[in-house]
């Protein structure tokens, strides 16, 4: 790997300027500090995030500024590192926790660094991962099972917010109802069955994915402008209504949905994100029900990435289905097209594994 | 206590048509099954929800069918027994459970009677508590211990509430804000310093209020209408916001407040009922800060009940200070009004007491 | 079903006399209290407390009293109710709760009520079920789910053991050490699989229990007399050791090998009854390992029924290899043979099922 | 501070050899590395480990590699930071967390930090805190709230034992026994008390040491050689035993008496370090009761920290009675010899300190 110790340039994917778009260009390899890592991407995959950031949307004219490499799920090997990194050696196959803590304030010293006071995201505030090369802080890296193949290393972060969203509370032999099929409700639902769900229902408009979520095992796909998800569910469950609501949808209808037949005393975790402010029934829904809800974002670090490592490589989750499909990083465009259209699953951009694996 | 026996009248406040209003008439002492309990009540205590069924407010016309005895918190001594009744005795000295549960579905046979799927509401589906003498089956009764006095024992049914509300979590060594400084929110602050709360913020426009707040031991006391609220409980968290919101107003701003005031990773428990659906910015105040929202109803049967006796009969909690006023039966509707007006903390009406504690 | 009305004699199996061995004999159908309900039992199973009683072991002479009818689990239909009966009718195929609790003593109000303070067993406090009528109060019933069959049925009361150990704490993505693979550690087994367990090791002297284990789906199976178990464990789990050990051997080297092998900061659920008093290093083991023991015993109730009967009808968990024998009542001591010589996995005597079904 | 800079050397306790006894030497001040800081000593506490060391007991002889300086517990001014250190500047005043966790292995990415599986004790693995100055890695440091005396500041490291094994779970209404009433034991008695423990029971041989427990606010003080623990304990409880016992005392006769007047379904506590393997009934005390046991050991990083400095800063406990001593750092001796004599509570070697504030 002479390359990247040469000072040699790389292709990125920039978001340059505050309009739509993106580039696809050479800019340097990134430098690294003594604490730091030099990674070679081998994989990235696409997150709905990123096609914000390239249609210029409300959330990303607020909260982003160009310029700046974007993407922040990957897999790669580790080709240099600073002189005072201590756990990672050049070699290693890394992922990396997308939030860059400070691990020093309150909630990090709380067992929340997810909502530490000072993160810094990858691919937003700090140059990501559509590129070929990364540098990164050590102490934000993941080291890889070598059971998980690269199209799967990559997934581990947003497979990292299912896993919290599941199991915010044990599911074991509980009924549960996932509201969104999209690729991290797709992985709820094979979380939740490898964790003793004893019923697994999926909601979403799309009929494409509503098929993914069949091969993930959901006993009930439902497609809520052709059926009545409200009394489907309830039919499902004795009109007991579910123990759990796993919701990713960011639609408030279904949001208003999924605590109607919520049982009373259930929980529902919310990772979705709306488009503006919920209107909800909160004294029938939650108070009179005696309902828990959890706001989930990120993922517990450590400990979720080691739940996701052991999902992945032991078996337990198979998440092929999910992985529809692969590019090479120049054709970023086309995958971010298909998940517009939501004709895909997952979208991988291989990048150092293009000639190696294709 | 030869009256019951006899099948004398009784004195009681039952609310006989679909208008405002209540009466103050003459009724047959009820009767008793052979799993009930009579008992001559001492002391009754008013709640919000007596105050509705008096002015026929919407949720009354919606829930309520006359013609019924109104209240459902009490204490009181038991004078009869039915043929099956294994577990109280005449001359225990009792309160109740307000909701009637079933015992046998779903939620109560996993801990979660208080959501009941078919419980019935004492004053509201059965017979309630602003009379002389009161019918209920033995499993809803609870022993009051001897160190209770009557005028604490009677609203255990209210502080119960605080203390579920209060104890969804451990609260020691936490920074608590309190919305709400009705009786219930009083009784929160008690338990909160008594749980070991490091400060205690509590906020409600009503100054008569705030004072008794002081007498319970709050750090602050906030006037919302006079006082910024957002920018006070900042500045006594280092701006770190508090770890626990306790929302007792039913007031979607004061809810909204609470959200943004609350810190990354903390916990809010809401009591409160709201006028209509609320509106909250479920991205920004839950979602993205990882916030769990705990609705609050009715009490763990009998898991609060022990707790609030212990409050109560180990010193730990006072509600002397919150315990204003107390009336005759046939005052009640002073009480009401005192309610009403805002200027009382908990009325108190003594019944068979009246003669032996006035 | 006239039988059981007009008072005739029923066949069971009955402890007379405080020495070894039972006696297979005629015996008056039991009569029913008010609150009670008459039991047609379809078939019971054989637990190791029936062969303590049997052998009039040390344990049975200082706990049971002659002359009683042993069996605590089963399967039947109700054919008579009390006049207070409500939650059931005369139809129901019901199993039953074997602790009869009194259900208003300080544990059975906080949640505890497998520790009642007042419980009495079946079969060892109140007549049992290896007879062919049962008469039990309504409160202790579970009405089974249809798609359950009775094989499976029966087994629920100790499959609920399984259930709680395993389940003290999720194991989802957990490694777990089971020690003792007798029939509640085979569904242990199970139900760690089902619920997500990343790695499930097995350890017992007898190979023929190995050997369903396996079709129970551990990874592991070890015999500790041929194996070092310690490090068998070790190279499992990358020197890391186990994340849950789940205890039913009764035996203290096992106790200590599994304190050994158990990662700091995990936990251990012991249900195994122990010959005497037993000796570990509390230091070494415990304290300084950060371990969280959980002591098991019944099942809660009926949160656990719930579970069990789920993990049965959604295909979950299959006991199917576990239950490896069915005699008819009359020969319940081939059962106690089998189970003596550890040459069974579940052994059930069919009674009224016998004809039905064979 | 001229001295530290300019390579002077200090004031230190010493272990040196492999015999009883320590030395008061001059040794030089210690270098830093760039994640480190210097530390000017203020205060330091005696911990019975540093007794252990000091009469080289059979615990020392297996742990400790001499020469070095020993103690653990401090408080001190920053007076240099190496070239990567960020978070603290010269002139903070910090404590530290005693175990040099390595935040990488498991136990440090699950939330287990306290048993990582390569922590460095300080005093033990690496230079202590009986010395003037002492050099630590940045990312152990605690700076300590301006609220909180010096006096009180060095005793947060036991203090935080303290508030793990009271905060196992929550103690609010509980009845908790607290067995032993060294420093540790009395402080868990404050917590306790703070926490809304409606019940707080102490024993301990030591009448010295029950005298400040009275202080402290505990409701019962017995010395089990001259009154029956057992049987006070249930006459205090109505006979149902204590819901938490914390022990402290290493004693296995205390331990047995502590399981025995556990309620079924209690949870017990455990810090005290035993001088060889216990011996208890595990069927009868443990498993037929349903017990939960927690071993306890270090503190959870931060959060417990967290707790701790709120506990001392907000007044909720006061460790005023519990500090009975301070001395000068040369006479370290005579604080060692109270605590083995049993006439102290915790003790206090005031070093920089020494001039300004006696």
């Amino acid at each position: 790997m002479a390359r990247e110790r040469r000072g040699y340039r790389m292709k990125a994917v920039i978001k340059k300027k505050r309009t739509k778009g993106m580039a696809f260009v050479d800019v340097p390899i990134p430098k690294i500090g003594p604490r730091d890592v030099l990674i070679k991407i081998n994989a990235a995959s696409i997150c709905g995030t990123d096609v914000h950031i390239y249609d210029w949307t409300r959330w990303a004219q607020h909260r982003f500024t160009p310029p700046r490499i974007i993407g922040h799920e990957f897999v790669g090997d580790v080709v240099k590192v600073g002189d005072e990194v201590t756990r990672v050696r050049v070699g290693d196959r890394v992922s990396a926790e997308s939030h860059l803590t400070c691990g020093y304030c309150y909630q990090c010293n709380n067992g929340n660094s997810e909502v530490c006071r000072n993160f810094r995201l990858l691919g937003v505030d700090h140059n990501g991962t559509f590129a070929e090369f990364l540098a990164l802080p050590e102490h934000v890296l993941w080291k890889n099972d070598q059971d998980i193949p690269d199209e799967w290393a990559t997934i581990q972060e947003p497979f990292g917010n299912a896993v919290d969203t599941v199991l915010s509370e044990d599911v074991s032999t509980k009924t549960v109802l996932i509201l969104g099929a999209g690729p991290i409700g797709l992985f709820a639902a094979g979380i939740a069955k490898a964790c003793g769900a004893s019923l697994v229902i999926i909601s979403d408009p799309n009929n494409y994915r509503l098929a993914i979520s069949k091969k993930m095992g959901v006993h009930i796909a439902v497609n809520p402008r052709k059926q009545d998800l409200v009394q489907t569910v309830l039919e499902a469950t004795h009109h007991n209504g579910v123990d759990v609501v796993l919701e990713f949808s960011g639609n408030n209808q279904a949001l208003d949905q999924g605590l109607k037949v919520l049982i009373p005393g259930g929980r529902i975790s919310v990772l979705g994100i709306y488009e503006r402010r919920v209107n909800i029934d909160l004294n029938k829904d939650v108070i009179f029900k005696k309902i828990r809800i959890y706001g989930v974002t990120g993922r517990k670090i450590f400990s979720t990435w080691y739940k996701t490592s052991r999902f992945l490589s032991s078996g337990l989750v198979n998440p092929g289905p999910i992985i529809t499909h692969q590019f090479p990083l120049k054709d970023y465009e086309k995958g971010m097209k298909l998940m517009k259209d939501g004709k895909c699953g997952k979208v991988i951009l291989m990048i150092h594994d293009e000639h190696k694996r294709r």
